[in-house]
């Protein structure tokens, strides 16, 4: 992967914007800007001393200090060899006082004048100690720089996202096969998670979603929770909606099984999404439609199949080091989809209390149209 | 659960700090503090529009809302019903300004004069959104308010720590039982992480450890990363760490087995971490011993068997909501313990470039000394 490029570029246009530092914790902005992989997800709150001023803190005109707890901290000393851009590892010991240690990291930076830019998803303590720390400074989100830089994908990119897509069609394939009448959601989805690690995924990339649905047990809300307890019984269909990350990139899958003989109007919304993804898909030629465009392009289809009421969220969202992140395939994005963007393509009808259909890819933004980087069929699957 | 007596107690500190409101993501303080859910890991960013300003917005005087993305908003409006002291569920609509919205519910509290506190790990922009539309007020972190109330556990999150110990146990059980030389340290990590699900438990409390040691494979570092890909063989120890979370509460846990007989220099550092264990536990007293001085007790036992310098981490660290969450058993941490406190205790001794050996379980602080949640003998198991 060319850190390099990427700091290069980020500080250049740090400078254009006249911020002097940029601050971001472990996670998918500094896996894509400088190689050090997320820490794993938290999955409930960690808690170490000085934690809340963990993270990169990253100069426009040079500088690159991580800084660590103590405790763990032979975890960030690993991630920042053979990564000469990575100049130093301050490690904060429980003997020091976490605010002095980042008063003087600031110190070491020419920020007189200058504005400094925090991660979105930097903690709040921490960007209350930013504000107390440096009271005259501009501070701003570090999206302005990085999100523009990460919407575009390289070759290296691109050729792990197809890795993720062959993972994921892997799994799919193999739990499609095992599925069986009488299995819970749960156990679905957890075979599905367990798979994905057996694969070579660090882990799934968003909450393994299998939703059983039939008209035998009236549903009503959309993504209003977790597994529900009853087991699979013929007359389901089953929607699935999952990914992982396998070096750091994500997949975000979706199909639609049905357990037994279709009935019509099951094949009819299959048929829709199929045909809404595939005439969104087609379009996605670079310089040639917007996020909102694209998006009308599939709703159009649904909307004229008159089931525009079932279809209630985005088209998509782009992808990469993190499952949902901008452009978004929706109303208030006007982005012109470029070469090398990657987007979710997820057209959904939900017939509420009744059946529902899916079908989602990871597609390529290429000069002929969109390119999936997940390749499971999308005939309408019965057991 | 006592959701309005935690409220008001919250609200009557918030007074007393001259804080009119609060502001809280959706994890475990608001879990904790008014029964609203996890949304469930965010393995990956998620992204939805709006989602800056998501979370609780809750008065000192009164006023409660929620602020959901139209995007899975159905999930929120779940979590608010049968709850009356949620008063309102607000849904940022992608035609509106999330910034706007923000705007006016402030304008619905009493905010002049008056402090807000945010939770420490809501986001880096939203603290600074917040910090822009209240120039002039005093914006402190929700912790203050709500460590000291978490720290003490009642009746109720006593029986669910309990039976999250209980689940613990029965997965380390099983998992000890299909032990088998020539597998890997992820698969038996995923066999752990599967099972709890299996039983119940809505997910890992952390990234679930597994460590094959021996001379054989010299190593190193300590916490450096995961899973290694060599395979359990003769003459290795395996560390477990790992933990679940059943309810909304955490546990977390630990044992080593050895593979073969064990030699003299393995059995030695179990016997040290058993015994430095069992002699924190009888000290785990209320009102009698302060939580460095506990840490002291089992370092003080490691450190005369001659490992002082291979116990390189605290000896705990309190536990119910998240998995780490104050008061910590180390140096810089002079909280007295307090009956229905609820710590880890897991001392370890790591030779390193040899074996390690560690064992941890989750203990009450009582009148009579330290009551465990996990009751798995702590006997050096071999297979």
């Amino acid at each position: 992967m060319d850190y390099v490029g990427r700091l290069e570029r980020a500080r250049e246009e740090m400078k254009k914007r006249g911020m002097a530092l940029m601050y971001l914790r472990r996670g998918a902005n500094l896996w894509y800007l400088a190689g050090v992989s997320r820490a794993g997800p938290e999955l409930t709150d960690h808690n170490t001393y000085g934690d809340y001023i963990q993270g990169a803190y990253i100069g426009a005109e040079g500088g690159f200090t991580l800084v660590a707890p103590r405790m763990g901290s032979a975890g960030w000393t690993k991630q920042a060899e053979g990564k000469p851009w990575i100049e130093e590892v301050r490690i904060v010991d429980e003997g020091e006082r976490p605010r002095d240690v980042m008063k003087d990291l600031l110190n070491g930076f020419r920020l007189r004048g200058k504005g400094v830019c925090l991660e979105e998803r930097a903690w709040a303590h921490t960007a209350l100690l930013f504000r107390e720390l440096l009271p005259y400074s501009r501070i701003s989100n570090a999206g302005e720089v990085l999100e523009p830089m990460r919407m575009i994908k390289d070759g290296d990119e691109v050729a792990l996202m197809r890795k993720t897509g062959e993972i994921t069609d892997k799994v799919y394939g193999e739990v499609v096969d095992t599925l069986k009448v009488g299995a819970s959601e749960l156990e679905v989805a957890n075979e599905i998670d367990y798979r994905f690690r057996l694969h070579g995924a660090e882990q799934s990339s968003f909450v393994t979603a299998v939703k059983f649905r039939s008209p035998k047990y009236p549903w009503g809300l959309w993504g209003s929770g977790g597994p529900e307890p009853r087991l699979l019984e013929e007359g389901d269909t089953i929607s699935f909606d999952f990914g992982c990350v396998y070096k750091g990139y994500c997949s975000d899958f979706g199909r639609t099984v049905y357990v037994g003989d279709p009935p019509e109007k099951v094949r009819r919304i299959h048929d829709v999404v199929v045909g809404a993804q595939a005439a969104a898909i087609e379009r996605m030629v670079g310089g040639e439609v917007t996020a909102t465009q694209l998006d009308s392009v599939a709703r159009g289809i649904v909307e004229r199949a008159g089931y525009g009421p079932n279809f209630v969220h985005r088209l998509g969202h782009g992808i990469g080091v993190t499952v949902h992140e901008p452009p978004f395939l929706y109303l208030p994005d006007d982005t012109v989809l470029r070469e090398g963007m990657t987007f979710t393509v997820e057209p959904s009808v939900l017939l509420f209390g009744e059946w529902s259909a899916r079908v989602e890819d990871v597609v390529m933004v290429t000069r002929k149209g969109g390119v999936p980087f997940s390749n499971y069929h999308k005939e309408l699957t019965t057991i």
